[in-house]
């Protein structure tokens, strides 16, 4: 655990927070800055820096905390959805993983990240970032 | 599965996609209008429409295969990092359960979705919405 890691400092209780769920495998407390409020982070209570360095046998457990906290941040908060998701190492302000869940409302103004859009220039582009993606995929099995 | 549901007809190679992974748990393939190029999407093989409703048991399988997809995203792109998400019910263009996968660059423009953000009106609000959250996950476990 590197030292002056905030989330650390969470979890072991140095550092206030609301805290709504905590347990042997992750911690959740409100972001100060929420996108929306109620807006959440889950981080795994031992020290991984982003979702490639989380060890195999805690994916399952992280994500089915990922999922409660999900269900409840929508019914708890009447929410319309959530939002999901990890920032690995860019625009990542805590590098100790988390995982943000938001609520969502309908026409909340949240369109940001899912615009603009890019094109591929044709088939051909698109095809050879698939290739390098399943080379990838073959080499990393 | 509802009829219809185009994610369920590339898995079932209906519909012709970039598919970049596959196997009995889930399909990756290009989102064919990337955020940047490389923008992966990841979906079980059965239909589940959000991560709320995805089986317990296929929550360690299916996010094992997330990470495995990320750091491929990263490392075969030559990317400084990815984006991670999942959007349920609001703004997820297809009702099929999806992690976008995309890769990042330092500096790439993409900061939509951290800005703005907002803020409590004090600790009274902040806490308010932290016992709603509270609440709702003592009532779910």
């Amino acid at each position: 655990m590197p030292d002056g890691c905030v989330f650390c400092a969470i979890a072991r209780g140095d550092i206030s927070a609301e805290v709504v769920f905590a347990d042997e495998i992750a911690i959740a407390f409100l972001d100060h800055r929420p996108v929306f409020k109620g807006h959440c982070l889950l981080a795994p209570r031992g020290h991984v820096a982003t979702l490639s360095d989380l060890p195999t046998d805690l994916i399952g457990p992280y994500f089915e905390r990922a999922q409660l906290l999900a269900r409840v941040v929508e019914s708890a908060l009447e929410a319309d959805g959530t939002f999901v998701a990890i920032n690995n190492k860019v625009s990542q302000s805590v590098a100790h993983l988390h995982v943000h869940v938001v609520p969502r409302r309908r026409k909340d103004g949240l369109r940001g990240f899912f615009w603009p859009r890019t094109k591929y220039t044709g088939d051909d582009e698109m095809r050879s970032y698939a290739e390098r993606i399943r080379s990838g995929i073959d080499a990393a099995r």
